[in-house]
């Protein structure tokens, strides 16, 4: 394999050009956008930039990396031009929602979600090895070839990232808790926060919020469009972790309110331990 | 003044006189422990350190370090040997509970909270400067001297700390938002995830949990005795946070269960906004 080609050059379309390119593929582009064409040249983020998908077409496996919505128009305006043995994968943060759209388009895919980010977004924060020691989750379903998804893990491997497989539905499970939920828990704090009446005690929360409201409150205030995209493409299963999240809630609140401290410094105790599986204390950075 | 008493040698009453004592201040210690108060002589927190109270005598200010639920029963233990010029102040987390239980004793005393501390506790986590460019929020009440408000003051000002000054009642509410909803809020987190059925899903959320999910759930899986302290001693106002916080999150829950999409990218361009009140972009650290 020789030339990729990238459908969307935003932060992580740009992240994947430069990497790709510094070991050595072809790097086509697409852009709706010229200007944005021009920046990812100069850049270095690809070979060539194109606002026609047609561009594409010798690429041998194409990384689709618009926002969520936009990925199977994405796949309609390429097919003109596909090979049959063009591997299409996707880097959204959603899977059984993407699966469900261009599986019956093309057969060929293989749904994946490269797990980085950065707190500014858009192509002009792209950056090498942005990949290295984060997960990279591919979720095949029955029909995607064998031959496709290791190509795709050869590729995730040579950025040095961790690959994990499982299904689209266990994928959505999973971040369900892990990246939406806890931005639906952190946006209502500061929502929740907003609504003191007192301006006197509001003036003095500001003044003495430090590190324990910064982390719990940084992902509830980051890009809206984010959070509205997890909620809409994963609604089933943030709803199902948000109903379990509002049970503890009230068994926190019921504890609190009964003044069974006992019960309470249980509960803690016990969400000490959850924390310490999830980050080892050993490996805590 | 030049004797300065610390009644409770942990990490608050630690850190306190090793910065005392390197301004000059000759520091007296008591613990209940008499291991604790070698230790205390031996890292230089304190000149002397004894199991018995009477040592703090010739004190002018005495520091009462302990647990809050150990202030009071520490001011009755000290009664005896209080001269009426001897100014107490604490360092508790919450505000009101001391105050009533305190002033009843000794007015000569200055509620005071000190913001800050460390991921580890005890004296051997003590250090020098821990109070620098930190919050130290004075809460006097009407028969609070002014003249001893003015020297807890000089004193929190020479650790480099910033001084604020409230009612007991706007402290403690202030903190049931920045300090005590979070450790719910994030807990709730914790044990939420732990909710998940499918061992294959969860093992999945531990290997794909990252800085997000560290963020949002750290202070939730502190220490478990922090925890219920500020539930117990601030109960009132931190269930006055908590039914806020329900409400805002059943405000998001309808949402998403509408496909109410405008109405969430509302919320979170509002939360965004928050954010920004509480933590300006520009002096974000």
């Amino acid at each position: 394999m020789s030339t990729i080609g990238i459908f969307g050059l935003g932060l992580i379309g740009g992240c994947l050009g430069l990497d790709l390119r510094s070991r050595g593929y072809q790097v086509l582009g697409v852009s709706r956008r010229q200007d944005t064409c021009d920046r990812a040249v100069s850049l270095g983020a690809v070979d060539r930039a194109s606002v026609d998908p047609s561009l594409l077409a010798p690429a041998e496996m194409i990384f689709l990396c618009t926002p969520i919505e936009a990925i199977a128009p994405a796949v309609k305006q390429l097919l003109p031009f596909l090979d049959p043995k063009t591997i299409l994968t996707d880097v959204g943060s959603v899977k059984q929602a993407v699966v469900d759209a261009v599986v019956p388009l093309w057969s060929n895919f293989v749904p994946a979600h490269p797990m980085a980010g950065k707190a500014e977004n858009g192509l002009q924060a792209s950056q090498k090895d942005l990949f290295v020691d984060r997960p990279y989750v591919i979720t095949p379903v029955a029909s995607t070839p064998a031959a496709s998804i290791a190509k795709v893990e050869a590729i995730a491997r040579s950025l040095r990232s961790w690959v994990y497989q499982c299904s689209p539905a266990n994928h959505d499970r999973a971040v369900a808790w892990i990246s939406h939920l806890p931005v639906m828990v952190s946006a209502s704090l500061l929502a929740a926060c907003s609504s003191e009446s007192d301006s006197q005690v509001l003036d003095l929360a500001y003044k003495l919020a430090s590190s324990g409201f910064y982390d719990t409150s940084r992902v509830g205030g980051g890009y809206p469009e984010l959070g509205v995209m997890m909620a809409k493409y994963n609604q089933h299963q943030v709803l199902q972790a948000l109903y379990a999240y509002r049970d503890r809630l009230n068994n926190c609140i019921e504890s609190i309110e009964q003044a069974n401290w006992s019960g309470l410094e249980a509960t803690f105790e016990e969400t000490r331990q959850i924390r310490d599986r999830f980050f080892p204390p050993e490996n805590r950075y």
